[in-house]
């Protein structure tokens, strides 16, 4: 597989006892349905930390079965190394294209341990990595030089970065020093949607996106204008989204992609997994206004 | 039991294939026949993050059954709610006295889904509850509001705190400004060894202890120094420890207990969880020397 254009990574919606398998399919199959370039199932947004590991294993077969087609990237990671390279197994026997592995931590690790895991990873795997580099929630901070160290690995294929700033120009050239660091191959992706179309502009190869999970074909206009060098056409169509982005970042992409999933009916309510909870009567109003403003049709 | 004096945190060894059982027994043991007041079986420093829930029911349960009558509290901690009250089950049934609960986190958590954590645990409990209150692992901090939520709760029964000034009056502000917002039954227990004398001293009930799992008799001398109001042996008994206090602070508790351990033949080399490693080569050095500045002696 490639990894460059957009990704879309699904929630995984939960209920009382487990995942909402029909939700999930029917999720995947629209994403595979619009085009996009990968599916990356078992991200953070598909809360990959707080399954288990025969959910993870079923998830991830899921995901394969309903994706047509489109490579799927498979979530990984977990507190112990142990963990981890079991739930590599599983989603290698799920049939997943690649795999996706943050650093997650309890205890802070320092660069020579997490450089540990990601060697210990790579050197048991027969798919391609991704290094998701996502401090929000690891807690770890990548340097540049442990980006290098890790980007020399055999196995890692693609690098998912923290958003990029909204300043072209400092968001180039912080897209150039981390390329400068890494091997050709080795692709660069951003998150943070709100900052995608900068990214992507700005010379990032890859959108690992959250909102695509759910607006699909929103998010491939951005990344098409973007990747064809219409610059104006990425930067108005990104622009558009604006009121959807600023809920985002003010409730934080996790609760307000199981929002909107709601609002479009995708989902159940009660599909995150406590003690995270879904956005109370306020944010849930916030979020449907924005998406009202740009457009989208909710069910309430 | 009492949430008073001296509870010791022992670590949980392992070996490649899962818990190191001969040595977790003889540890637990050991601090039985210290004479701690209590024991907290996996805390942090027992690994509880990185075990399955299997490993830490057995835990659980060898704790219990070795600790000779002292009381065991049972860290339950996990990211998801669902996870916390399966092994609140398995510590209940494993005859634990108390529950440890730390917030961990993966997606950042609010202040009212901690609480609401707490809440639902609260509810599903037959024994009491301590609070546990680590930033370091957990990334929660904790609001005096949230504090004072929490303990309203009717399990809770004692809050394990980070740290406390090494400031005499800053401490005691400290410990005061807490103690007015919880229930009067609540008690207050300091962490962080190297300042758990100024804790006590500042009005602090317990000491929730990393090294008393480790060298018990030496942490029970400043516990009892500092109950019975003998401020001056109390700080000069912990001023004789500042060697290892100081390689504590510097590598982190967790990697210091592990070397502690090895070098007095508690534990065998590799007993962390990976990606957690053991210290280097240098840092082993330093808390031999360390261990041999306070009186200690090691194997090598």
């Amino acid at each position: 597989m490639k990894f460059t254009g957009l990704s879309a990574f699904p929630l995984t919606p939960l209920t009382a006892t487990g995942i909402d398998e029909r939700a999930f399919e029917s999720i995947i199959g629209r994403l595979a349905s619009a085009g996009v370039d990968s599916i990356g199932a078992l991200g953070s947004t598909g809360s990959y930390a707080y399954l288990d590991r025969s959910e993870r294993a079923r998830a991830a077969s899921l995901a394969v079965q309903c994706a047509g087609g489109v490579p799927v990237i498979v979530g990984v990671g977990a507190l112990g190394t142990r963990e981890v390279l079991r739930n590599v197994e599983d989603a290698q026997s799920a049939g997943a294209d690649a795999v996706l592995l943050a650093p997650m931590t309890y205890q802070p690790l320092t660069e020579d341990e997490v450089f540990g895991l990601y060697e210990d990873v790579s050197a048991n795997l027969s798919v391609p990595l991704v290094v998701y580099d996502n401090p929000g929630t690891t807690r770890v901070n990548f340097s540049d030089e442990l980006h290098g160290r890790i980007a020399q690995l055999k196995a890692v294929a693609s690098i998912k970065i923290p958003p990029v700033s909204a300043n072209p120009a400092e968001a180039a050239e912080r897209v150039a020093a981390l390329r400068a660091l890494v091997p050709g191959h080795v692709t660069i992706g951003v998150s943070g949607d709100g900052a995608a179309a900068n990214g992507l502009l700005a010379g990032c190869d890859a959108w690992y996106s959250v909102m695509a999970g759910i607006l699909p074909e929103h998010c491939l206009a951005i990344t098409r204008a973007a990747t064809s060098g219409d610059v104006e056409k990425a930067r108005s169509l990104s622009m558009a989204m604006e009121p959807l982005w600023a809920q985002m970042a003010r409730y934080g992409s996790f609760r307000v992609a199981s929002a909107v999933a709601e609002d479009l009916g995708l989902v159940k309510p009660g599909n995150l997994p406590m003690p995270v909870r879904s956005l109370d009567a306020d944010g849930r109003l916030a979020v449907r206004s924005a998406l009202n403003e740009i457009g989208i049709t909710t069910l309430a």
